[in-house]
């Protein structure tokens, strides 16, 4: 039995946020750029990161404090990066400094997280001026989550927030997350930042199983650029306070904990794909009928990160040949001559391929179908009875907009 | 010592072409279709193909037919892909047959190619209907390769067609080839067609070898938007009515050969690149002090594949965290630490980052180098020194009109 609430990363019992603006975002002073979270009580905690080789320097300083434990606040600004740029260990730390000093604890019982542009010089002063402020500002209330949600904001047009209630051995436990990605997502997590609180107790190496769980079944199925960026980190932080017996094995209440993340988290996910830079259309990918689950991962991600695909059905062009060529360069080996493909959304749905040959269809429906704002592409194969759904954007006019000129 | 000659397909002693419009595209009477390349000799050829696991009827035809040994003709259509769709292999056979007809050999001494849509039934009727006249407009000459050369355009906007003159041995040899290839490339060939004919006296094996030495460094080198297509084909005719003593080992006159494929494939894949669909810019992107060949061009791919790498030089952008974002989720290892990376064009050179950290530069020059068409994104690292140089293009509004309704 769960259910949806509101309250974002404040859903969860001691948690507090606040987000503001201090001017690290020089040419939108409206609005927020620095988010804090607090916990009243530490918390274990468990983090996962990008894969890029270039990693930005709060990412680094965040893995040195996660691995001394008992962490109870994560500072995170949006509008600069700290990545490849100088001084970022060092302004990194000192974010980490002035938020503890502003809440009476350690420097490494903070984590930190930046996303925007990637080589500029990150100003630090700022935060540090503003933190006081910040701090003034922690209230444990939707109001505060939303603030929060919206201070790690770049490109993205909605906030993404979502908070969940469920009983656990007995007691109402609360997970809720706020997070950030609009552009350079890809499967491995691309520029996303998602923070995660909860107050089940439950151990840390559980949490951190249960993390590693839920991102791959859910941010690393997204993709809105094939891009992956210098920044990702999804993270949370459980106090424990729900009154819960700790989950300290996989147990039923481990399983209950992990559907309840996964809820969260695939909202979260869903959402980051539908708001990807300058999209138009939610495209969910479907692949059924596979040898493995990494096979029908593989070509749905191949199918959902096709520019061709994404183009075509930014067009409402039931373009399924560009389908069954993503299939195609996937890297995975299927039979063609036993692929279905199905176009399909609110108004209906339509076969347009069926054992890999084109069927002549109704074009008015399909694009009627593809005309929707959430479309579905659904694949058939004959290798097996596994599947995987991964989820993306087309590429529009805006995306090209929006990154023509991203730096000024 | 080898210069550039006029004559494209035709440079070569012994080969004739023709281009025409027969029906294939119904929306553009005025463009032609369907070209024929016929040697006057049998040749030896060699070819490579798309590395999809969909492959259009006629790959699988035309790998049948090369199998048979003793090529006379191509044949080939633009305007329908003729993959995925209804009796593909039978209607790839009849161009072959139709072909044979007219020149009086055997329809497995013919190969055949097709681009244009996925997944449509070609009107073949219309193909062989229109074969005893484009038999009757072969020509050895300059118009014919140019008419070849445009039959099999989409939605190309140059022509590409190049020639060499070279001496082997004691003798004059040509190299010329024709190709279009304009969207849905990638490394490993996206929709391009490349047909190459020579005179030079070289043996199958050989031949084979010259090829794949090649297409490596060029086509192989190339992307326009990441996507690899069902249909892609490079193929070499060589008659030997040079007159050179056969090349039959990997001797000086395989060498010289093979420089000259070199530079003819070359300028066919650069232009390509140059003329991406919608592209305003042709991006060069040289990897240099890398551990080995391979991962400069793992990394140098990564670059000119990377989105919003693309999107930054579509707006004269100096984003060259975008450059280093992408050389970091390439998939190699290296130190960012000790990564330079430039810009340059005719309008000069500006050094942007070093040792993986941003400069403070001129943007204004740096935006006076971005608005050149031909622009250079130069790499250096401190792991070797191997290096590699690869070709892409800016992503359009332009490539997303085009794309976004492609079928109508």
């Amino acid at each position: 039995m769960s259910q949806m609430i509101s309250g974002g990363v404040c859903a969860a019992q001691g948690f507090r946020a606040a987000g503001l603006h201090v001017g690290v975002k020089t040419h939108a002073t409206w609005k927020k750029d620095v988010a804090l979270i607090v916990s009243d009580a530490p918390c274990t905690a468990a983090a996962m990161f990008t894969k890029n080789v270039v990693k930005a320097a709060p990412i680094h300083v965040t893995m040195d404090h996660l691995a001394k434990g008992g962490v109870r606040a994560i500072i995170a600004n949006s509008g600069n990066a700290n990545a490849c740029a100088p001084h970022g260990e060092e302004n990194a730390e000192k974010m980490c400094a002035a938020a503890a000093k502003a809440i009476g604890c350690a420097s490494e019982d903070v984590l930190v997280a930046s996303t925007g542009v990637i080589g500029q010089t990150l100003n630090v002063k700022v935060i540090e001026d503003g933190v006081p402020e910040l701090y003034g500002l922690l209230e444990h209330s939707d109001e505060a989550s939303d603030a929060a949600a919206h201070a790690i904001m770049t490109t993205d047009t909605v906030k993404k927030e979502f908070a969940i209630e469920v009983f656990i051995g007995g007691q109402t436990v609360h997970i809720g997350g706020i997070a950030k990605g609009s552009g350079m997502i890809h499967p491995n997590m691309g520029t996303m930042l998602c923070f995660l609180t909860t107050d089940c107790a439950i151990s840390q190496e559980m949490l951190t199983e249960a993390l590693h769980e839920v991102v791959r079944m859910t941010f690393n199925r997204i993709s809105v650029d094939g891009d992956t960026s210098t920044n990702d980190t999804c993270c949370i932080l459980a106090n424990g306070l729900a009154g819960n017996p700790v989950i300290a094995e996989k147990n039923d209440r481990y399983v209950d904990f992990v559907m309840a993340l996964h809820e969260v988290c695939y909202l979260l996910a869903r959402s980051m794909a539908k708001d990807g830079e300058g999209a138009k259309h939610l495209i969910t990918c479907t692949v059924r009928g596979a040898a493995s689950e990494e096979q029908a991962e593989t070509i749905s991600k191949s199918v959902i990160s096709s520019t061709l695909t994404k183009a075509a059905i930014f067009g409402c062009d039931a373009n399924w040949g560009r389908v069954l060529c993503a299939m195609g360069y996937s890297g995975e080996k299927f039979d063609p001559e036993k692929v279905d493909v199905s176009f399909a959304s609110e108004a209906g749905e339509i076969l347009v391929c069926q054992a890999g040959r084109g069927l002549s269809f109704d074009e008015e429906l399909a694009k009627k179908i593809l005309t929707e704002d959430e479309v579905d592409i659904d694949i058939t194969m004959a290798e097996g009875d596994e599947s995987c759904t991964c989820w993306g954007c087309d590429i529009t006019y805006d995306y090209i907009k929006i990154n023509g000129d991203y730096r000024t």
